[in-house]
């Protein structure tokens, strides 16, 4: 027993700005969305300090999945799209930029996401806001096959000013290790495709604020649809036609190189997953570039700054070996992503030449 | 080619906020920190989209580690301590406490911490200032024998105030499958030890501000150093002591139980790991309350509230088989650890008692 007494004993955890009852309240309302994107690998209980997820799961003739398992994990947030998104009242779609920013680097080297977490930040613990966004973690979670195992939720009435928050969200998948995908094999010859973005995705926000505030409001309406809609477009998440690509191909290396294009544009992201002996040559009249992207072109961006900032509408890209370039890409199509050949590998030193 | 050419094209990223080539400095700054966390099953390139490791590093005689591999994962913050340790210009604790907050939880399944990410948001990204945060990280890793694996870094100056920050991270471990502990085994007559925490770890600051802001100067010599080294001493890591003990009773089932005392206190944290038919009875005089307890108390918290928020000096607990207690007390004594028998485990309905 403590000797110091406290003669005034007024000061209490809830009189510093602290609920611990709304936390209970909030940590049952979102239950339900967790659950939803179990497996039966996941072996949480609830109440539990950590998440549990069972690597193998046994398959009844006790085949296991993984014979050298690697783990492949990212960490990212949003970014500046939640300030927009907070702005317009309209944050419902971020849980699904959040998984999508981590799964898909994740995706990149082959693996099949396993497990998310997310950590949510806030000024005032509201548990009805906070299950809405735990709910679109959720749906994200679903869309990338992989379970929702956690996360934590921070009030900081300090740090954060009333109604701003902030995002951060963690993958784990796995791979075999003879399967990983990082580029090694890529030469000269193979057939670059790029699978069409669903819009600004999460990148360079910091920018598109900007450009798009200065335009007049009349130069909105050629995107045929309201401009925050398009704006906030949730990420692709590419994880169900990729992951369905790689099990068609198991056997045979056809998928050589994959890469996420997040900032940096695809000069930044395509040439870091091929050899330093190869250019990846890319033509920009191959794909259309989408009506957001000239839109904040329009406000005073030049165009090769476009191009270092944002996707200009491919989100994903895949390297694959040439003879295969029509059947994956007809694969991919068919599993519903807008796929263009978009260039080709060269002999080189590791750069991205435009033709 | 975009059809829409801008007709003055004068908006770029950098006068949008975002300095490019300050998070290439960065990254380079980083390399270091992270590589000496490092062990033979990380397979990260640099670069790349995601953070790799092999989960069963192949010893000479090709022994696997983990027959029927569980993962584990948790995600944490260090919450409004960093306002605190903001308002004093003494950040450099901080990378220990989040790696503390995320493994201590991992720990009490009974897992062995693989990696750690993290995620640093902020008002502006200055690469020594992150680089000194990632190094702290960087240590509480190395205390952790856990990989830094990656992370994300975050400028967001519309989010954050100048000189203001968050930070997030996130730890998977593997435990196997028959080994995982989780409470089911604990029945009447085992004993709860208790192990030692630093201070306050990284809870109840939000209490803990106002209560320490409120008391006068000559209330806080009693500590024997200054107040602000107390309140920011980072959290102990019970990684090396716990994995040794583990390790060392492979064989036997005497760990039953560990709980990592964090918000909520002993009452919020132990009874987690309890069955249902099972109460926990301790005794609070079995261990010495720490003395910036004490201060804190003394500005005016009742002592249910202080027991019900801070650790009051136990951060850890272990529950163990009555007839193993005195040498798994000897065991972690050796290993580095304060350990205090705080009580028993009563036949009951799955709540803490004081006796």
């Amino acid at each position: 027993m403590p000797s110091v007494r406290s003669k005034k004993a007024n000061l209490t955890y809830r009189s510093a700005g602290v609920d611990i009852s709304a936390n209970d309240e909030m940590v049952d309302k979102i239950g339900h969305a967790l659950k939803r994107t179990y497996d039966p690998r996941v072996l949480s209980r609830h109440n539990a300090f950590a998440g549990l997820m069972q690597l193998d799961f046994r398959e009844p003739l006790l085949r296991r999945n993984y014979k050298d398992p690697v783990l492949v994990s990212g960490a990212d947030g949003v970014g500046s799209k939640l300030l927009l998104a907070m702005k317009y009242q309209r944050v419902e779609g971020l849980g699904i930029d959040l998984v999508a920013m981590n799964v898909n680097d994740v995706l990149t080297c082959g693996a099949e996401p396993l497990f998310f977490l997310d950590y949510i930040a806030c000024h005032k613990l509201e548990p009805t806001w906070i299950a809405a966004m735990v709910e679109s973690i959720s749906r994200g979670c679903n869309l990338a096959n992989c379970a929702l195992l956690g996360g934590e939720t921070a009030e900081l009435p300090d740090l954060y000013s009333k109604g701003h928050f902030d995002l951060a969200g963690f993958c784990v998948g796995v791979v075999e290790k003879r399967r990983i995908i990082d580029g090694r094999d890529v030469e000269p010859g193979d057939e670059v495709l790029g699978l069409a973005s669903s819009g600004l995705h999460s990148n360079g926000y910091a920018l598109a604020r900007k450009a798009l505030a200065s335009l007049p409001t009349q130069a909105k309406v050629q995107l045929g649809e309201p401009l925050i809609d398009a704006a906030l477009r949730p990420t692709r998440i590419y994880v169900k036609s990729i992951q369905a690509l790689l099990r068609f191909y198991r056997r045979k290396r056809v998928v050589k190189a994959m890469a996420h294009i997040t900032g940096g544009g695809l000069a930044g992201n395509v040439p870091r997953v091929i050899p330093a002996n190869c250019d990846v040559q890319l033509s920009r009249k191959s794909w259309p570039i989408p009506p957001i992207f000239r839109l904040i072109q329009s406000a005073g961006v030049a165009q090769a700054e476009m191009f270092r900032v944002f996707n200009m509408g491919i989100g994903f890209v895949v390297v694959v070996r040439r003879a295969f370039a029509d059947t994956v890409a007809a694969f991919l199509e068919k599993s519903g992503e807008r796929v263009y050949r978009i260039g080709t590998i060269r002999r080189g030193s590791g750069r991205l030449i435009w033709r």
